[in-house]
C-alpha cells in the first residue's frame, strides 16, 4: 500500500509518499513560499539508495496550487492519503478517517490554530479532488497529548473559560512524542507500558513531554505552541501580568506584541540569533548574551526535566530529539548538568560524537538511561494512517 | 531596643513592636478597610504571656490616618522603624537606611508595584514625621531574590525588555523565605550555607523557592507576584498567549482581565472558593470542582519542588509555610505523593497532627528533611533593621 502524507504549513507544504509494505519512503519533498513572488518546489526520488532531485521555481500562489504541482509530479500510484492536522482540541483522541463531520470538526478547531489549521483543510480538500475515492485520515499534533489528566491541563482561572472558550493546555508536536516514545521503548526491548520517558523535542519549536507506560501525562507547550521552553524566536513561559505591562509601557498593540512574543523573542531575543549553530559560534568569540541565551536555554530544559521526573515519579530514560536535539551535544550537556541525583549520568565523550543513528549517550553507570532518537513524524503519520485503515 | 515594624498593604497597614533585647514583640496590631466607610483598628499589648486587646472602628481615610491612629496606642519609647517594602526592582540587594535617595529610588519602583509600593512610601513619610530623629529602614520583599542568576531571572524576549523595561524575574515573599531558610538551617544544626532547601510559602499568595547554602537561586513568582503556582485567587502560570486570547474572545477589557487574572482565578477560578479549608469540605461533600482545585494545587507544587530539585542538584530539607503550608496536611501529603525517587518519605501520622510549633513531618528513613516552620516576617524584618543599625 502507498500512503503519500501531507503536512501544511502556513506558507509551506511537505509531502512523502510511503511503500508500506517495504517500510520505505518512494518519493518526497517540500514547497516553500507559498503566496510569495518566487516559490519553489524541491522534489527527491528514492531508489535503492540513489537520490534523484528535482527542483521547479515559479510562482504558487495557494496551496491548491502547491498540491496540484506535487501530485504532478508523483507518478506512482496513491492508495491512501494521511494528513498532519495541527489542532484536534477534545475532539480527536486518535487519527480518524476523514468524513464531512470530521472535517466540520476541525473547521471548528480554526480559532485555537488560526495559523495552522485553515492550510491543514485545504491540504484536505484539494487531496479529495486530486485522488477521488481514496481514503483520507487526520493525525493530529494534539493526538497524543489527551491523555493529559483534567489537573494537568487545565489552567487555573474561572472554569467557564474553560467550559466557554475551551482554554485549556493541548500541546502540540504530539506525534513526534509519539514516534521516539515507541521507537525508544522497542529500541530498550521493552514494551512501550513498560517504560516511564522524558522525551524533548528541541527543534525550531521545543516542548517537552512526561510519558508514563506509553501515555503522555503533561507536556509543555499550552494551549498554543508559544508556552514551556524558550525556543528560538518564541519566548516560552512569561508572568502572565507581562502582556498587559508591555502593551502599557511599550506602545505596542495586542497583534505587535503576538508578533514579538512569536517571532522576536526566544533565543533571538536574547541574543539576536535563531540558530544554535550560529549563538554557540557567536558565545565561542565571546559574545556574552549568546552564552546567555544557550545557558538560559539549557536551564529552562533542566527545569522541565526535574518537574517531569516529579511528575513520572520513576524515570527510565531521556529521549532527544528533532533538529537541536540530536544535533546539539552542547545543549543537551549542559542540561543534563547536575542531575546526577535522579541518576542522570552521561558520557561526554560519546555525547560528542554526531551520530545520524539512535543511540545512547549516558555512561554505563547511569540509572536513566539518556537516547538520541531521529523523529520521522511523516512515518508515524503513515504508520497510524495505516492503522485507522486496517480497522475502517 | 525597641524596633516598630511597619507593613502597609494597599488597604490595610499591620505593625509590631519588638523589644530586641528581650527578643520579644511588645505591642502590634492591623488598621483594616483603610479608605471604606468604617475602618478598624486592632491593636493587642503582650505582657508576660497575657494578650490585652482593644479594637477602635472609625472611618480611616487614608494610610496617614492610619499611621496616627497606631501612634496613639503606641505608649512606649520607639528606637528604630523597619519598614516592609515589596518592590526593590535591582536598586536594593540589601536592606538598608532610609534617606531621601533611597525614598526616590523606591519611587522609581512605583511602576513595578503600582499597588504596594506607594502605601509602603506613604508609611515612611508619616513615620518619619510621627518619630522624628530616629532611624528608619525599609527591608524589601525582593532583598532575598537578588542573588537568583541572570540564567534564570530573565525571560526570553528581546533583551531591551529587561534593559530598557525592566522585565525580569523579582521574586516576593523574600522575607520570609530567608526567616524559614535560616531557621530551618539552625533547627537542622547547621549554617545556612551548608544546606539546600526548597522553601514553600503557601497562604493567600504563595512562592517556592529554591535556597542553595543560604542564598536564592530560583523562585516561582516573577516580574509580579501573579506567577508561578495558582494561589486562593491568582492564576499563577499561564500560555503567554492566553491573555490575548481572551481580550479577543471574552470582549473583556485589558484591566478587567488583569482583575480576573488576580482576583477571580486561582482556587477560587476553578471552584468557587479560595478559602482551602472550605474547599476541603466542599470537596469531601463530593464536589469535584473543589477535589480538582486541591489537585491542581498540589501537582502544580509538586512540578515546581522537582523542576528546583534539579536547579539545587541536592536537596536537604523541604520547608513548608505560612496559612496553608503550616496547617494543611492535605495539600503537603498530596504535593509530596510519588517523590521518593527524590528520597522524600513523609509520616502520614504525624503530617495529621497540627503542631504551631517548627516541627518535622518525614520519616526516620527518608533522605530528604521535610519541615514545616511558622513564618515570621515581621521579626526578620526586625532582625535585619537591628543589622543594618549595628552597621551604620
Amino acid at each position: 500500500m502507498n500512503i503519500l502524507i501531507i503536512n501544511t504549513g502556513s506558507s509551506s507544504l511537505k509531502y512523502q509518499l510511503f511503500d508500506m509494505e517495504a517500510a520505505t519512503v518512494i518519493t518526497g519533498g517540500v514547497v516553500e513560499r507559498i503566496g510569495e513572488s518566487e516559490g519553489i518546489l524541491t522534489h527527491k526520488t528514492f531508489d535503492s539508495g540513489d537520490v534523484q532531485k528535482n527542483i521547479i521555481t515559479r510562482p504558487i500562489p495557494d496551496h491548491q496550487a502547491a498540491m496540484h504541482l506535487v501530485a504532478d509530479q508523483i507518478t506512482q500510484g496513491i492508495d491512501a492519503v494521511g494528513h498532519r492536522v495541527v489542532q484536534g482540541g477534545e475532539s480527536f483522541k486518535a487519527a480518524t478517517l476523514i468524513t464531512p463531520e470530521v472535517k466540520k470538526a476541525i473547521e471548528a478547531n480554526n480559532p485555537l490554530a488560526p495559523l495552522h489549521n485553515p492550510p491543514n483543510l485545504i491540504g484536505i480538500r484539494v487531496a479529495e479532488e486530486l485522488f477521488p475515492g481514496k481514503p483520507q485520515v487526520a493525525v493530529f499534533d494534539t493526538n497524543f497529548h489527551q491523555t493529559i489528566p483534567e489537573k494537568a491541563y487545565l489552567y487555573a482561572l474561572p472554569y467557564s473559560y474553560y467550559t466557554d472558550h475551551r482554554i485549556r493546555k493541548y500541546g502540540f508536536h504530539g506525534t513526534s512524542h509519539k514516534y521516539v516514545a515507541r521507537e525508544t521503548a522497542r529500541l530498550m526491548g521493552k514494551r512501550p507500558e513498560e517504560v516511564n520517558l522524558i522525551t524533548l523535542h528541541l527543534g525550531n519549536g521545543c516542548s517537552i513531554s512526561a510519558v508514563k507506560g506509553g501515555e503522555c501525562r503533561d507536556t509543555s507547550m499550552g494551549m498554543t505552541p508559544l508556552a514551556g521552553v524558550m525556543m528560538g524566536t518564541r519566548c516560552g513561559d512569561l508572568d502572565p501580568a507581562i502582556f498587559g505591562y508591555l502593551m502599557d509601557n511599550t506602545g505596542l498593540t495586542q497583534s505587535e506584541l503576538d508578533e514579538v512574543l512569536n517571532k522576536q523573542s526566544g533565543l533571538k531575543g536574547i541574543c539576536g540569533k535563531n540558530d544554535l549553530r550560529d549563538i554557540h559560534d557567536q558565545a565561542a568569540k565571546g559574545d556574552k548574551n549568546a552564552a546567555l541565551a544557550v545557558d538560559m536555554f539549557a536551564y529552562q530544559i533542566k527545569k522541565y526535566i526535574g518537574a517531569y521526573a516529579a511528575v513520572l515519579g520513576r524515570v527510565d530514560a531521556l529521549v532527544f530529539t528533532a533538529g537541536v536535539g540530536e544535533n546539539d551535544e552542547i545543549v543537551r550537556a549542559k542540561a543534563l548538568d547536575g542531575l546526577d541525583f535522579l541518576g542522570i549520568d552521561i558520557d561526554e565523550a560519546v555525547n560528542n560524537v554526531r551520530n545520524p543513528e539512535a543511540h545512547t549517550i549516558h555512561t554505563a553507570d547511569s540509572r536513566v538511561q539518556v537516547w538520541v532518537v531521529p523523529t520521522d513524524e511523516e512515518r508515524q503519520i503513515a504508520i497510524e494512517t495505516q492503522a485507522v485503515l486496517d480497522k475502517s
